[in-house]
């Protein structure tokens, strides 16, 4: 089954509005092994919808349409499908029902228009509306399945998922399951790593394997296709396993995770606290550490040293050291990590100090950083960045660099 | 002339990122006056790709491809559309000096398939890649314009904006002039905003006067059209002065301004340096305002004194405060702001502590926040917020609403 999603509103083409829609329905769609080929965007007109209908009947057979069925007189998907596949529109009552029910509830005065929202296409099968009015459709004829779904997330969401995957699974003839993994890397570029895997990659076929850049980080997602879920599983983990004996030092996390999640973990399972000496990065690591509920217990906290006084005064660091090599150099970060873990009588103290830029300083170009990880009974170590991104990229990095190389030192 | 999106790429399609880009285009051409009647979507497939082009090439005469233009082998954009339309694909030079510049600016290793990234197609206009390595494209043949673009939103969206918007706006047959300003409001909702200026929304033809909420602000877009870009811009003077007259209480700043970037201009001018006591915020507010270059002669640091212990050793918060009024009170917020400005010797000190949630603390609800405001010569305020946001949305508001009041402060 090949699906194309149409998503119907003026406010997308226009970019008041992101398609978060087609995302959903696509990760919904991908995990019950329907092929997503298309996505398509078009505007409140029915000449345009009408002829949208007409490309996307060539290239599937399970069109979803979201948006264009509320009250007013830009919502026409409905109508304009109706007309294209010749078939009527009737009042459905239980749809009527619930419209009148949610007026009453309110204490809103139901004008005329809203009855249009009880319209429904003869035949479907109503999908209930249980955030809104608008009820959606599932219509089967004999060549292609048509879902109708609101445009409001909310509306439409617990719709698609509790109403609308049910009845494409049940005209499905499902064959196969997808399984997929996304495993996460960080410190190897896209091209480095795809240099890596190729004799992997070049191979693929069951399961697939498609890297992703973000700005600092790489993905691989495994996807494999089985009649058994557990078979599929079977064969993303025996890829995973070869992968990573290829690339498995940038290795960090599997799926949603993010390296200051994977750090709050393991500085939780061995029960350790943190703090923090941070100059160019102000405070960004404190503040990503703090945003994940419950770290009080990790986090003792810090200072943000954005200028030498503030490295002398709030942590110590001897005026010589600045003046002999400098704020952002291997012995300011080590003075700094060792200096606050003293301070808040931490397990681990972590410093960052550098050049986020534009300009340079000390003489030093934009993205010369050191990070300082202090630790009880430990030698200090510090690491230098050369970075090459934005300020605000430099500053983003330093952090991710941060949680990498903790990360490293604490699970050696 | 009208345009269509196509966006390229299989992770969109299995529901793995949103189509941000699309919206993104698509305000930047409302703006110039470019209709957008399609969004599409097709995945790293040459054959499905060449046909939603020959689709497209029907229903608009300027195509805009995102995505597809990396190094690995399922990046295919630029060799469909080469193929596609006749063309063949050229090595750029400066597109090669700048990919070269980057891996030995990075210290990295440049493999072989980079080099496919300076392959542009012949006769193109090259639009330089400032943030990453692939570089963009404009071609025009007899019938369309062809604008290929890099898929990484920070990569594509500057290059759009910079040189895409320029290129498309060469081509254009422009007769009238569109001009738009943008309002940004902070401290009142969008219904209560839209109630006060009721009268003026009802009247708008020409200029036009859309509000739009985020999450913690409001803005007006004025938009005007006229031949003469002096009227238009008149014209949206007279609504801007007109607007202000109702709600101007609220109104910071223009465009693309923040309350952290008008703050640190009303710094700057008073020469005033501050420093800062984080509990909740745990380091965001001195992150956002480093985040702006040039900040160092402003802000001289401060403490992360996510811990009670911390606020003690750092700032010396008296344990008799703590004991009878607790961290998240009027009292500790205002010791914080007088201690951490003494200790730095800045002309103001803020603070901020509260219970960002998702759990209560001292008995006060998440969302419970106090900001201290201290400064020479002047006695300490402190403000009280009653948030209903998530954790980070509450950590968020107090950084706008830390700014917000400080700047009340300033400009009194």
């Amino acid at each position: 089954m090949n699906a194309e999603i149409i998503a119907v509103g003026s406010e997308l083409l226009l970019g008041q509005i992101v398609n978060t829609n087609a995302k959903f329905i696509s990760k919904c769609l991908a995990e019950i092994g329907v092929n997503v080929f298309h996505h398509t965007v078009v505007g409140d007109n029915a000449n345009r919808l009408k002829k949208s209908i007409e490309v996307a009947e060539k290239r599937a057979n399970l069109i979803i349409f979201t948006g264009g069925l509320g009250p007013t007189k830009d919502d026409l998907t409905k109508e304009t499908i109706a007309k294209h596949i010749g078939k009527k529109l009737v009042i459905d009552e239980q749809a009527m029902q619930s419209i009148e029910a949610y007026f009453k509830r309110t204490k809103r005065v139901m004008t005329e228009n809203n009855k249009k929202q009880a319209l429904v296409l003869e035949g479907a099968k109503v999908l209930p509306n249980e955030h809104g009015m608008a009820p959606g459709m599932f219509l089967h004829n004999d060549t292609h399945s048509y879902v109708l779904l609101p445009g409001p997330p909310h509306e439409m969401e617990p719709m698609f998922l509790h109403y609308g995957m049910k009845a494409i699974q049940e005209k499905m003839d499902v064959k196969e399951k997808i399984e997929s993994r996304v495993l996460r890397f960080f410190g190897i570029g896209e091209s480095q790593l795809e240099t890596e895997i190729e004799s992997i990659l070049d191979r693929q076929s069951n399961p697939t394997i498609a890297p992703l850049a973000s700005e600092t980080e790489v993905t691989l997602r495994i996807t494999s296709k089985h009649q058994s879920s557990e078979e599929a599983r079977r064969l993303i983990d025996q890829a995973e396993h070869e992968l990573l004996s290829y690339v498995g030092d940038y290795f960090y996390g599997y799926d949603d995770t993010s390296l200051m999640a994977e750090l709050i973990k393991i500085l939780e399972k061995q029960n350790l606290t943190i703090a923090c000496a941070e100059s160019l990065t102000a405070g960004q690591f404190q503040s990503e550490m703090a945003s994940y509920p419950g770290v009080s217990s990790i986090l003792k906290g810090g200072v943000v040293c954005y200028t030498n006084e503030a490295k002398q005064k709030m942590v110590n660091v001897k005026k010589e050291t600045i003046q002999q090599f400098g704020a952002v150099s291997k012995e300011t970060a080590k003075e700094l990590a060792e200096n606050i873990l003293l301070s808040l009588d931490s397990d681990i103290g972590i410093s960052f100090t550098g050049v986020a830029g534009p300009d340079t300083l000390e003489g030093k170009p934009a993205g010369t950083v050191w990070i300082g990880i202090a630790r009880k009974n430990h030698e200090t170590k510090t690491f230098l960045l050369e970075l090459a991104s934005s300020r605000n990229g430099n500053r983003s990095r330093t952090v991710k660099y941060g949680c990498h190389y903790l990360m490293k030192e604490l699970t050696k």
